[in-house]
């Protein structure tokens, strides 16, 4: 595969993520990874391992409003890291609180372009009310 | 070792760096590393094994004209990820020629502190001519 194409591809997926988290299901976003993947957000707390996991991790923002933007992307080799913006309005607090988080991610790609590990990094010491 | 102890080491350390990879020699950075630390700038080109690899590699900038300005950093656990901004003025090519590249940079530190890991992702495509 060409490396311009691979990298295209990549740069695609991440999209894809970003407005996923945004706007889409469990079900949407835990395609993106590979069967066996694994997700640690945040790094440094519990890696969810497989795609089964992963889906109930992202099944618990199903019903929190969210807004997703992403600030910047590199991608090298098989991997991307990039910086983006996430707004959740959380329900249980009434419309009005809203809260930003500013992840850095990195993801590891497979052959298929399924995502096979990713990692967020942030800490509660990053999240800004609004 | 309390967990904001932690993260500040982490986080002198990373601002160090960014300090002695604009204005320091290869033994500075270098000493940052763990002795069988391992280095791979950018992701997915060769991966700089030990210290002494890793001192060959930062060597070549010692006679670069170099500026460093951190865009933002996270601390999580055992690892940062921080986005900076290089400039760069290549001798062979005049002072007048500088470039920049905006690297995200990911580091695993041990219990000592040293950098265990450091993975920069960036590609060619994200070098600006000024």
């Amino acid at each position: 595969m060409p490396n311009a194409d691979h990298a295209q591809r990549i740069t695609d997926t991440v999209h894809r993520y970003l407005r996923l988290v945004a706007d889409g299901s469990a079900d949407d976003i835990a395609d993106l990874y590979a069967e066996d993947a694994t997700v640690e957000d945040p790094v440094g707390g519990e890696i969810h391992i497989g795609r089964r996991a992963i889906h109930g991790f992202y099944s618990a923002v199903d019903n929190v409003q969210r807004e997703c933007e992403l600030v910047t992307l590199r991608v090298c080799g098989n991997e991307a890291a990039f910086h983006f913006r996430l707004t959740v309005a959380l329900p249980s607090q009434g419309a009005e609180h809203r809260m930003v988080i500013e992840p850095i991610d990195v993801m590891v790609f497979d052959d298929e372009g399924k995502v096979a590990a990713m990692k967020a990094y942030w800490s509660p010491a990053d999240v800004r009310q609004l």
